[in-house]
């Protein structure tokens, strides 16, 4: 195998959703796409995930597959956060050679991911340097009905989807020192989170704000917060928390881990009280476990209680140039 | 400074172009954007460039702002190449550290040539890892007006617009054992091509095809080619070669390069006979050198004349993955 056109003709051309809309796809300088009728606003995002900061160090490969599943889910879940609809995305992939296992492993996990979503692969770019991979994905959402983190009001209940601390819990595992610690479970709530589609375009006439959780509850919903002008009061006991991760650690670690560890890639949002109801079908409707952990405030901090006693976790979570 | 938001504040929040159509920008978990009215095709693009690669090894940050207007020129150059006008870009950035002045010289680099092209910047993702750069633009064609490389007929004529090869005698200048080439005027040549969007944007009812050149001229000729399935006869001693170039080299050299070093970025486009006229009062509106190097042709070769003689070129050019 020798050249770029190559490894884009042999990995990415084919097997990615077809999506109406695309006029020209991979190929050409550019793709040249048409947003479904009525649906006339556009929801765009990026992220990149860059060996040994995003994902452990790859090691001959062995998740390969695994991290073309999670490059793209991870861009999923931001979609979903601003409830809308997967259309097209491009992947810039950097690589440090040309190794056909890696290659086909990582593509598949990506076409797997993108089937599952209903995206499609409409352009990119392949070169030569240390493994990184971007993504960018556009989306489309009815007008004005995008989620935004700014339209929480006073008194709003705050919800999260699913449990927290499940991917975290895996990571921990791996550096711990302790190789055989039942985490096997966890391991694809790490390497293969499920962007929460479904809920973000369900939520979208439901709730006031919302926020993927990708840098730790606390750190996620403060973000929210901050763009709402609001405050909040939390229920640590309140936390929905991973199974497996309450045999692993104990209580505390449990709590800590969920409320401040990241990569759960669940939704944090807030909701009126006149609208709980409503929500309470759409989880029903869509199997989705969803848990009121607490209420927003006047005023600009958080605070946090345990069976109403204040408590102070460190606003931790991950930031990539925190000092 | 501390966290990745407080950069993003800093010196990725402001002054870059508006435009229309932005509901909201930087800042939530994804872009929400609309089209203009009546440009309801879109059309997207994405590079990335990677620290001694794309661009010689950064050191000290000389060339920080001239990193940061190439990172997006190299992009904007294939919406110039799609005849499609810019409206939005993501960036997505990967840093070793947090070096406020090389973050403020890349910022404005990146400023200057976002307002120049009159592109808003959207949002992005910035993380630590080796030097590296992921932009994606987004623009917009009238329905049907994209130009592809696909278009071209048996017959049309082959132009290129601007000069060839001085971003390459730029390159290979900094390579050589000879440091007082002369070369200081080609280095912008290299750091800040002047992607052709007005030209783009008026061949759209004239090429039949267009490809910007980043590779290299034949190669990037060749692709559109194949997307055509056609062949070509190219006149070398039409090549418009850059004068300094001509000064820096001799004159087999300098064909050389222009016909196969890349990072030009100027348009190589197909055109029928019949609209050659209109061609002309284009390239003097716009004030832009258009040259005619060759003709298509029946069949897959790319056959190279020298005065009427048959000349072999390797199709070097460049290729991260070519064995």
């Amino acid at each position: 195998m020798t050249g770029e056109s190559e490894i884009i003709e042999r990995y990415f051309r084919q097997g990615f959703a077809d999506r109406r809309g695309v006029r020209t796809g991979i190929g050409d300088d550019g793709a040249v796409l048409r947003a479904p009728v009525g649906a006339n606003e556009i929801v765009v995002s990026c992220d990149t995930l860059v060996d040994g900061v995003h994902f452990p160090k790859q090691d001959g490969g062995r998740h390969a597959a695994d991290l073309g599943y999670r490059c793209l889910a991870v861009n999923l879940s931001d979609l979903a956060a601003m409830g809308a609809e997967p259309l097209w995305f491009t992947l810039a992939l950097t690589l440090p050679s040309v190794d056909e296992d890696w290659l086909e492993a990582f593509s598949s996990g990506l076409r797997e991911c993108a089937v599952e979503a209903n995206i499609a692969l409409v352009g990119g770019d392949t070169c030569r340097g240390p493994l990184a991979c971007t993504i960018q994905v556009i989306g489309s959402v009815p007008p004005g009905q995008a989620l935004l983190r700014s339209g929480a009001a006073v008194g709003d209940a705050i919800y999260v989807s699913g449990d927290l601390g499940a991917a975290a819990a895996w990571i921990q595992g791996l550096e711990s020192a302790e190789p055989a610690l039942g985490l096997a479970g966890l391991e694809a709530r790490f390497w293969r989170p499920a962007a929460q589609l479904a809920l973000g375009k369900g939520l979208r006439t439901l709730a006031s704000a919302a926020i993927d959780i990708s840098d730790g509850l606390i750190r996620d919903l403060a973000r929210l917060l901050r763009a709402s002008r609001l405050g909040a009061r939390l229920r640590l006991e309140d936390l929905p928390l991973c199974e497996t991760l309450r045999k692993f650690a104990d209580r505390e670690q449990t709590i800590k881990m969920a409320a401040c560890a990241g990569d759960d890639y669940q939704l944090c949002f807030t909701i009126a009280d006149d609208k709980q109801q409503e929500l309470e079908r759409l989880a029903s409707e869509l199997d989705i476990r969803l848990t009121r952990i607490g209420l927003t405030t006047t005023g600009e901090n958080i605070d946090i209680f345990y069976h109403d006693r204040p408590v102070s976790l460190e606003h931790t979570g991950f930031d990539h140039f925190a000092g």
